[in-house]
């Protein structure tokens, strides 16, 4: 059993985006390594990261070369082989992917390009302030309010969860109070086209929106927690500033804090005290791929089980599928045959606990089919 | 030496609660096992959490079951069995209790029937908020004041020490000035009966009352911090908030952090920089009972070892103190052979810090009676 | 390859300060032990501390004692062997140090006197705020303000970098604007002779110069953050607090975060996705010498090899350099062996990736001549 324990896993991931569709010049590729994105490159190798290492080593062989082998060396069998995708793909045994389609859209695959190039199905996870964005765009300030419900509701109807960024604009702790009308009018009002959306009381206005529609349908929201790029100001997106809105929410209201590295812990405790939170490990099993093992420890410590999913946040590259998928086999199967070398648990614990995070929750989380559990 | 360093120590569980005196149904007993409470059953099974794989692990031998039963088979054989409670304290190895009077009380055993129950003393710390609310209950806004100050030195008289629990009802970053007499007065004017404490104004005198109590009688002041329930706002309680505090207090006064996860890095800094601080790791010892190792390894990078102690937080169930107990012997002989084998400390080293946190700190610090140490 | 891998590669130790210059009685020693100061002393043994434990036993055999002997013992032999000093610096290997000269510098050798001391080369690092504290004692409020950036500047052509401490007396969450003249004013004429420096209005307005001369003149300029003494509030000092003065810095300006526990998470995240930033978990490889394996772990998931740098933060004592290189060699060659042997990495990278940071990151950064890398 020991090894083989996570190996056959056929894996949900619940949080990902789509894959770029032409071939990479070595600038481009290191910036999709990198949430420094390709101002790095003048300051160090975008190489020589913890993620730079697992491509070399765990996307290597895939593509017929040794471990190991240069960066340069890799990227230029990347670039000859036709089928470079759907090999990485296949080799993350994957079953079922949920695809953030609000974060730019125009430079990768949709969600039916995805399921064409792997061997797993795929659905849709609208992204709120993308929604209001777009919508803004079209109507302008004197429709927006209306225009905005009606539109989340109807992309909502195809799509089986809806994503917030809300951390990233805003941080956490943003008022958890409905916005008064005047206030928001104030805000469309100020609002440019062009602009994104970051004004605190429409964020607060859209988040509303999205709360409600979460609950009346039956969707999941996901929240961007923790890990992202320069954007974002890390305190304010630590999940516990945001327990006032757990309080407030519909008592149907289901949300999932997404990555939460280096707020794992935070979110762990809230999935354990709030019926209503999940939470998930995402995006640190690729750019933190080497230490994930602690990471996915730290967050197994006081969650219930039933809210731990898997997700990648892979972006761009299937090279992160990949990596994300065997860093998270490796480390639970640690976890798990540590936690029953120390008389912790039974194998069979080890074995169900393996198929919840794996797939199970989100399938039961999302309504989507079961996976097999794959259990030998 | 390896396994026994730990396994003969008898401890001083600085922190706990009573356990209940009556069957329990599957739903009561789950209840007991989460922070969640009941309101978790209806999304996931609160048997699956680590806190569920280690009762069926650890506590099923006691009661003369084979380990990894199914949590039902063990919870019908703890109804059967009229000693499961004594079987599992005694199993616990512990020799002084410092039991909580004021959370739930009507609802466990107070400090005389745990003796009764276990071989071992017991002895009371007094609630600082509760004591403060069935004053308030009694005597009213107008002789709130005198009437307070003069019930919390009586009932201090029997106790070793004072809690206050003010980082749930207000947070840490609380307002460290002594509130003036037109403040206060608003405040209980407000306070209606049968209401909870938590005007931050009467908490911070509150607050101030109970520190100058145990400056005065040389009682340590209890502080909860970090992992709780959904009544936390859990960053506000961040014991590094409470620095003006601590930098304003008695030279005498002496404060212990309690619990601290996953804020137990910063605790640690504060018993390392301020000579008046003391903390501990308990609850996470039993609701992050697998992944405990990482925890006291983390909360022993830079405490002086004579300023951590050992706390379960057990309430209600008789399985947390043996749960507790155990995980703290498991991960504290891992850490301490760990630097042993690392050439970092000596034998005679591990033998002194296994007596130090497991009893003589606390033993100290609250100037009870010492334990043996019971080194082989 | 194992053992050898980081024992003869030579660190550039880029934030420390020098050594006592004469025989120490054990009030004194055990004070420079700890963060907490001779206070501590009242309450516990300072020498009952994990740096205790690493002083017996990886300094004692320099200094011909067998490990562990006792706390007295090895500081009898100290104080009778005229070269206790260079022998601990000796075996500490290190090649290059860049001294803060701006901490109790009275009590101190200075960096000419550590080079005479060690076989090593020294540099100077400007402290900003000590620097203004002394213009001040000499100008007064009147023509502080040129006087400040000329000294400094004059100051900087015999340095390698800069230093601000910024985070002990207002916290990272400054106001990133400059302040306006009238603000300045007003606070220069508040600030009274012998007083420190802990205007808000006057920290910005020297930090904002700091960062000028630093873009200018090509200089780091370093960050105290996290772990520090009584005279912090640490959760000011998160690094990501201070995202929005990196988002305004010169594009030139390059910022180190020294320390950084328990904040190294923090720290790794914005030296991923800022080109400007760099840090190191300097400190906690002495106070937290036996628990340093999973914070340079932690410090290492996210970050680029080419961001993290090795520094002691060693004040006073030889002994606090020996132990900083002893925890880091054997902690970062428990990592890189440990991905060597999962697969994660070559043997090849193991040998750049300590090279990096040991030595050639700083070299890189500070300017400095380069370190032979002394692979085998």
């Amino acid at each position: 059993m020991p090894t083989e324990l996570t190996d056959a896993t056929t894996l949900i991931d619940h949080h990902c985006h789509g894959v770029v569709d032409e071939p990479l010049d070595r600038s481009r590729f290191a910036a999709l390594l990198s949430e420094g994105g390709g101002a790095m490159h003048a300051e160090i190798d975008p190489a020589d990261t913890p993620l730079g290492l697992a491509v070399r080593a765990i996307c290597a062989p895939v593509l017929d070369l040794e471990p190991h082998v240069s960066f340069d060396t890799y990227l230029a069998r990347r670039n000859t082989l036709a089928d470079a995708d759907t090999r990485l793909l296949a080799a993350s045994g994957l079953g079922h992917l949920l695809i953030d389609t609000g974060y730019r859209t125009a430079t990768i695959r949709d969600p039916t390009a995805m399921a064409e190039l792997g061997s797993f199905r795929t659905d849709e996870i609208v992204r709120i302030e993308a929604v209001a964005e777009s919508v803004f765009a079209e109507v302008g300030a004197a429709d927006f309010l209306a225009a905005f419900e009606h539109e989340l509701r109807y992309r909502c109807q195809g799509a089986v969860g809806l994503k917030s960024i809300v951390a990233y604009r805003a941080g956490f702790d943003l008022d958890p109070r409905r916005p008064i009308s005047l206030d928001l009018r104030r805000s469309l009002n100020r609002w440019r086209t062009g602009h994104r959306l970051d004004d605190p009381v429409l964020l607060r206005h859209c988040l509303h929106v999205g709360i409600e529609v979460s609950a009346d349908e039956n969707l999941p929201l996901q929240l961007h927690t923790g890990f992202g790029d320069a954007d974002i100001e890390l305190w304010r997106s630590d999940p516990t500033r945001f327990t006032s809105w757990l309080r407030r929410a519909p008592a149907d209201a289901r949300f999932c804090f997404l990555h939460c590295w280096p707020y794992h812990r935070e979110a762990a405790f809230l999935a354990a005290v709030f019926p209503s939170v999940y939470f998930d490990t995402g995006e640190v099993n690729t750019h933190g791929a080497l230490g994930y093992n602690s990471i996915l420890a730290e967050s197994m410590e006081v969650a219930p089980f039933g809210k731990l999913l898997y997700s990648s946040d892979a972006f761009g590259l299937s090279e992160l599928y990949l990596i994300a998928s065997t860093q998270y086999r490796a480390a639970l199967a640690r976890i798990l045959m540590g936690w029953w070398r120390d008389g912790r648990c039974s194998p069979a614990d080890t074995v169900r606990i393996t198929h919840m995070i794996s797939s199970a929750n989100a399938s039961r989380l999302y309504g989507l089919p079961a996976e097999g559990s794959d259990e030998q």
